[in-house]
């Protein structure tokens, strides 16, 4: 539970009062409590209004929202304010100021808009926080932390370059350790002292490729990816250790944004008590992308419930197509995020702002100002129905057969590499494999790829490129005490220094999956392949296409169960199975469509006795969480029309209405029901 | 009328003769003559020739082309050659160089390549100015002025974010002021002073999105608009203050670029004795585009004859293609200049460059240096026909009962504005409603929010985004009084700061168009809605497609025309009319296609007792210019092919003929009559 | 002969023991020997290693290399290691880091990363160059020399804007002389001293569009291209020098990059002894275009036979989709370049890198390590057929009645002038007029403009937009004496300055042509027009399809043989031929579809007697080589399938297995024949 003071499901967003005059705040409050609102975030952008000078802090004007709120029953999730520092500031130590991919050294303007390493920055950030930390640490509303504010400021200044020094100083120790890390020979590359290292950006290394940043050297950009990852971190961190020092039992985030490339959110969740996330799926964008981003988010921190910091109640403002969620979307995403894990419900944003970029992004009170709107009246339905759940839901956990390995170094590495194909893409080939459980609601699990397998029965690794130390291992432990592990092509190639494993592919994997693979083959866009099914023993079709990268492999003790089907490695395998122990590993070795997928999925899922208890209909979703004896099944019906679904012999009870469920059940469009049941 | 000196078309164009050796001057006179050309431009880049060092001016070489070119019955017009400074200059006074968007130092290069503040680009381009007006203030052959050439120059130098601050100081008194007026509480970007401000670019608030430039805060940026067209404007002002000092009687201009996004040219107009600019439409572009700017040129100044300075006898070289123009379509393209209200017919250019970026512009002496072209032959043809006319059009002008609103802060508003839609394109939803008029032969004035619409039937304000002080009012009024208002979509919505009117859109147009507007959904391109017409009385078709943007609206006193015909919004209004005073006030709720747009105009022209008295004819152009009592009708037949016209019943005279025209007439393709009648 | 060391075609390549530890290189060694190789590059990118710091180097790691690989029997193409220089050296001297187009200055990184004017760049290139020029001068393994690595570093900083202007006082001795090349008074630009002067760059008169450098001012552009050109030669020619004062009687070369366009190629092989370039067809490329570049190399010098320097035994990177070279298809294309005057075989790369961006470019020796693979076995199976071939095939010569003119100059001027349109394109033409020979198995040779057309029946000057002094009475000549001479629209347009030639176009082509071109129309994409052939004694269809530029044209002297189809020039000459002194002159004035120049080519065959003896059979390529008394026969069968073909009379020698050929021969795909006969 993140707070003991409120145990429900915390239901509010972000609120800027300081946008607007003192007059309004009533008004809002009015409102607020009107939509069962009783947590509102804030001041998330105040740190012009709260230090206007180096020595000058004003809090009075926050003291007098913060008593107000809490006077009205309104819980505070409070902002450290620091995720855009005030031009005075800039101004002041333009040394802040980051420099960006091409080299430009940025003005003031933006926001997240300063230098990770900016010692100045650090010290100025961490005075607020302390200073507000100090202040509220007893405040009656103060509900927990939020610090910052979607983090992700890559900087490349000189400040960054010579920290980025010490920071390889202290990965490689020697100078030699480096060279043969980046394998700096190449190119005649090799350095003799770390002062002649520069970053790798637009200007030296690297350059942008359709919005891809591409790298000479993979190590060292790889290497600065996990530097900057951790300096942002950095940031945040020495906000967080303050805060813990004065309010040690109070949780603190920071706003995630889910499959971000810039950011590895496995470290990050170590020092996050809990995990909040933004989700912003487009108005075209199919549900199971947003469950992948949900499970993921739950992932970070092992399945613990996570926190939807934010959601548009009604529309975004920055994609190119704002269109509006539709009637009945909003509660439908709201209760998706809580169907795979949160125990929150927020929105950015509470009030719409009257000017700047957002002025066109929904908020729960509009610019028309009263709550005579569609978006006010669904977002009022939805408090109160999320306050008849009260504290039943909270707290409850997803348990899952099937996980999926998310790694972001292998993700950076897959794409700094040069070659054999621009259209390697990681997350895609995540999506495509998530997506065929995710159509069978059959829970899933997010994990690292050093993580305990133990638990599970079927491990995916797609696209598993970067081997770290002791996954290997990892992943040969797991099968060989009968676990089920899947990977595809261009896997097990390098090492954490995205060097190859010599030797043969796919090196360090090789073993657990019993084949050589000579050599990789690229297709054209408007090249094919097939995967013609040759054991019949697995339920799938005689034949599926494949393209984009084809290995050409030999086993060396798994069995072929599909060849390709033309070209000159016609013939040769394109999906093996090695027996290794008890258990099984699977190698996909081209890109398959998705029907290949599902099918796949299907028999895996067969062969270990993993599916769900409720029939599959396109376009419903199901998932359930667990707690104590109770279980709580979420069916949310994505569709535009009505569904019938047939229950099984259980006696449910509807948690919304109390009515008891049993036999088939009727979902209109958009509606969804979750039934408490025991385990 | 420009210059009694030649109550005449003007006809001629610009002219470089000091590209070339002293000698071909006597036979382009020759050549000049034998087209009948009366006027030419120069000197317009010779800043280096006439002042070959900061002490030294050399106007001899001039002084003789001058001579010369009077001795023989040609006139000049007087360009002050400050747009593009010397090389030596730049090299001297490195700050007069501008910086551009991407923050980048300019180097010596183009044209029209300095700083707009700087200081001694003032300095420096003045002097010459004087200069130029003592020497020649006299001379018998000139007959009006041009400075620079089209200006265009925003910087993001040093000194301009300096006066940009100084403006800021005086358009807003107090910083207060300021950060409300750019809503700075948002994303805490609140100053405390005014040195805090940077200028908004891309390495600022700015970045470049396919072309077009967006910004995180639309306060700043457009003001950055506003400061930039005034300061550049500015330059031309310094100019323009010398000249009409020392020769207070001539007409002064500077040639503009119709649809020119960066300058605000209603401003500008203020301070041009003519309109004059440059018409550059490919050979692919349909008619009414180049109509539309011909008619906006006419608007800046009130309706009054403007000059068309610049065109190509035959083909362009900066365009991807620059097809020919085929014969008969340069002549074609002069009359339909005059016809929508141009004195002049003038070239870009007479003689073509031997070498650089223009030498394959065409002009009316070519490469091969004599007469015998068909380019050549055609000036000639077009020369002799346009002394037939003498002063018989010029000082005439167009009566429109119908206008629309055009308006550059609008147009930079709408499109920095972040949000509900890339697709938002001020010009297109211009040029559409543009299109439906000019396509019934209606002749349609243009003019700014705040002109006085009371000589007007029927006023439309497509996407009216801002809504500047004293607009609504003037709109209110002239409904009252019995006008027709018209306008769209994504209009009301904010104040000249571009901050949101509170309390329901379109805002200050709420009460006269009898709508609120709580919804605005943006739809994806392959998205379509239907505007399903119910009021039978109005003369439209059953159905038409729309788009874009849908706004959800209720009706506040105004009836529904039509009605959506599907999504959520089915049934609800999307062509709305209310009747306010002894007028009617229209809204288009979504962005529908043609036809509609086509039909509904045609209603509102029928309602109104607006036509043209000629049938219209696809691809033929009619217009007319009055004088006195003389009514001059252009028909301009655009087409690959012979048509036929019925005229009225009265008697008209061919004015390039003398003969009589009565009943039907034959116009060849790529012809055109100019029929002389009485009022 | 390169060295007559070696009296065989080399085969081997690019080697970088470097890179590994020592003891790879005695395995290295063995798996050289068993796939045949006997010639090694190195050390390309050494320069880190063998020059630790400024006043330290070392070589005796290349000492024992050497040794071992001489005692090894294998050679050495020594490279200097000159292509990107230490860290420390970047570090130490950051003036020697290149600016780039935009003005950004460059930090260490990639590779030929270095500005060419440098001093200390050349000072510390030299000392290298010399002291290996020194240390091995005696080696008996050391068989040529190497020279940098695929230079291509355009530079625009200060220090180059200096040099410029010290290169344009040296080209043009008077500012007079320079303001009247590039026609400087156009836009004012008129400069007093060299020290006006800036670079073109993006920050001055470029930008880059689609690509491709475009210009406001052509004259300036045209002349960097040449400084750079030139500068960069320097680096080169200074190690060369010493190299030559050292070693005179051992080749050096630099490694090219075919239709590579920043550099004059055919300037640069004046100071090459031999030849040698890197292929990379992608895997979708047709034939022809590798058979072009072929032949462009062996053009630069004469027809003496050039090096295969580099290949890709497998697979490339660095392109978008890295398809495998299919079984036999590196053989094939081998000999493809055998077939077209090269002398070697050789790789890049013999062992693939474990890390950085080349570790996905295929090797003879794979990251597995060992010689098991497909690529090693057809690398093997080669080395074996090359050795079986001894000296046969080398210093053999390829003959030729036909000629394309190729000129760098001519191609920087086409794409820099703006207009008539952005489609010209001078590779493309010069592709498809190559292409219509080398279907009918004519050996074509590349000459450049200055060249002695005597020895040819036929040349042919696609595009030749630019004629340098001379050209025009090296044409006349030729074609007085009997030659066929064919160029194309956009012809004859300018002087080596980019100035027009005035008095008509084609300007001082106009006599041997006997036309004039009045005007030239671009046309849009979509647009086509049509030649129709009128002249029925020569042997073409009745119709072809044309379009992008039409030329209107007047026959002064030339006898049209075809007319446009449409447009307003319907029935003007399309297509013209001319006869002057005993040959004729053939101008294509529109750019034709395939067909019609594959029908024209036949025609002018057929007039000149020029054919192959052998059939053409689609996907088959023929060509010869002779040598002494011998003629060796190459038939590639590029297919996808076996093919028959039928010889001529006489009676071959199969070269790779010594049996009589003679009537009709089958070739497998992929497959090939050297056939060995008698002249």
């Amino acid at each position: 539970m993140i707070n003991e003071k409120l145990p429900f499901i915390f239901y509010g967003g972000d609120y800027n009062p300081d946008q607007w005059p003192e007059e309004v705040l009533e008004e809002d409050i009015r409102l607020f409590k009107k939509a069962n609102i009783n947590v509102v975030t804030l001041p998330v952008f105040s740190w012009a209004k709260l230090q206007p000078s180096e020595d000058i802090y004003d809090f009075q004007w926050l003291d007098r929202i913060m008593d107000k709120l809490s006077e009205n029953g309104l819980y505070v999730c409070l902002a450290t304010s620091t995720a855009a520092q005030p031009a005075w500031m800039s101004k002041k130590y333009p040394e802040m100021l980051p420099v960006d991919f091409d080299g430009r050294k940025r003005k003031h303007g933006g926001r997240v808009n300063f230098c990770p390493t900016s010692e100045i920055y650090k010290d100025m950030s961490t005075k607020l926080t302390r200073k507000l930390a100090e202040r509220y640490k007893d405040h009656p509303g103060l509900l927990l932390w939020h610090i910052g504010n979607e983090y992700g400021n890559y900087c490349y200044c000189d400040h960054c370059e010579e920290e980025f020094r010490v920071w390889l100083k202290k990965r490689y120790g020697t100078i030699e350790n480096l060279n043969k890390a980046w394998n700096m020979s190449f190119w005649g590359h090799t350095v003799y002292d770390f002062d002649e290292i520069v970053v790798p950006s637009g200007i030296s290394e690297m350059w942008r490729d359709n919005g891809r940043d591409r790298s000479n050297f993979q190590g060292i950009s790889l290497d600065y990816h996990r530097f900057m990852s951790e300096v942002i971190f950095n940031c945040y961190l020495e906000e967080y250790k303050i805060i813990k020092e004065i309010t040690p039992d109070l949780h603190v985030t920071t706003n995630l944004m889910g499959t971000f490339k810039p950011l590895d959110y496995f470290k990050w969740a170590e020092k996050m008590d809990v995990i909040s996330w933004d989700n912003y799926p487009q108005l075209i964008d199919p549900m199971y992308v947003t469950a992948l981003r949900h499970d993921l988010m739950r992932g970070l921190k092992d399945g613990k419930p996570f926190m939807l910091m934010e959601q548009t109640p009604s529309q975004q403002n920055w994609q190119p197509y704002n269109g509006l969620k539709r009637p009945g979307v909003m509660r439908l995403q709201s209760y998706q995020a809580v169907a795979h894990g949160a125990d929150t419900v927020m929105f950015f944003q509470l009030r719409r702002s009257i000017g700047a970029c957002e002025k066109y992004h929904g908020a729960v009170i509009e610019h028309v100002g009263h709550e005579n709107t569609r978006v006010f009246r669904e977002c009022t339905k939805l408090g109160e129905e999320l306050s008849i759940l009260k504290d039943k839901i909270i707290d409850s956990r997803i348990e899952s057969k099937v996980a999926i390995v998310f790694d972001w170094e292998n993700w950076w590495a897959v794409e700094l590499s040069s070659g054999p194909t621009i259209e390697l893409n990681y997350l895609k080939q995540i999506e495509k494999y998530y997506k065929a459980f995710h159509d069978k609601n059959i829970a899933i699990d997010f994990i690292k790829s050093e993580a305990d397998f133990s638990k599970y029965d079927v491990v995916i690794a797609p696209l598993l490129y970067m081997v770290k130390k002791g996954v290997a291992d990892n992943i040969e432990n797991f099968v060989e005490n009968g676990g089920t592990f899947i990977t595809t092509f261009f896997s097990g190639i390098v090492n954490e220094s995205d060097l190859v494993t010599l030797g043969g592919y796919p090196g360090e994997l090789r073993k657990v999956l019993g084949i050589w693979v000579e050599e990789i083959d690229a297709l054209f866009p408007h090249m094919k392949n097939s995967i013609k099914v040759v054991n019949k023993a697995i339920n799938l079709r005689d034949e599926y296409s494949c393209g984009m990268l084809c290995d050409i492999l030999h086993l060396e003790g798994a069995e072929a169960l599909a060849l390709y089907g033309s070209d000159f490695y016609k013939d040769m395998p394109v999906l093996t199975r090695n027996k290794f122990g008890k258990g099984k590993a699977y190698y996909i070795a081209s890109d398959p469509e998705e029907l290949f997928i599902k099918d796949f999925i299907a028999h895996v899922c067969n062969e270990k006795n993993i599916s769900s208890k409720f029939e599959n209909i396109e376009g419903v979703e199901i998932t359930e969480r667990v707690k104590g004896e109770y279980k709580y099944t979420f069916i949310l019906n994505h569709n535009e029309y009505n569904v019938e679904i047939k229950l099984d012999k259980n006696v449910y009870s509807d948690l919304l209405t109390g009515e008891k469920k049993i036999g088939t059940v009727t979902i209109n469009s958009k509606d969804l029901l979750i039934l408490e049941g025991s385990i």
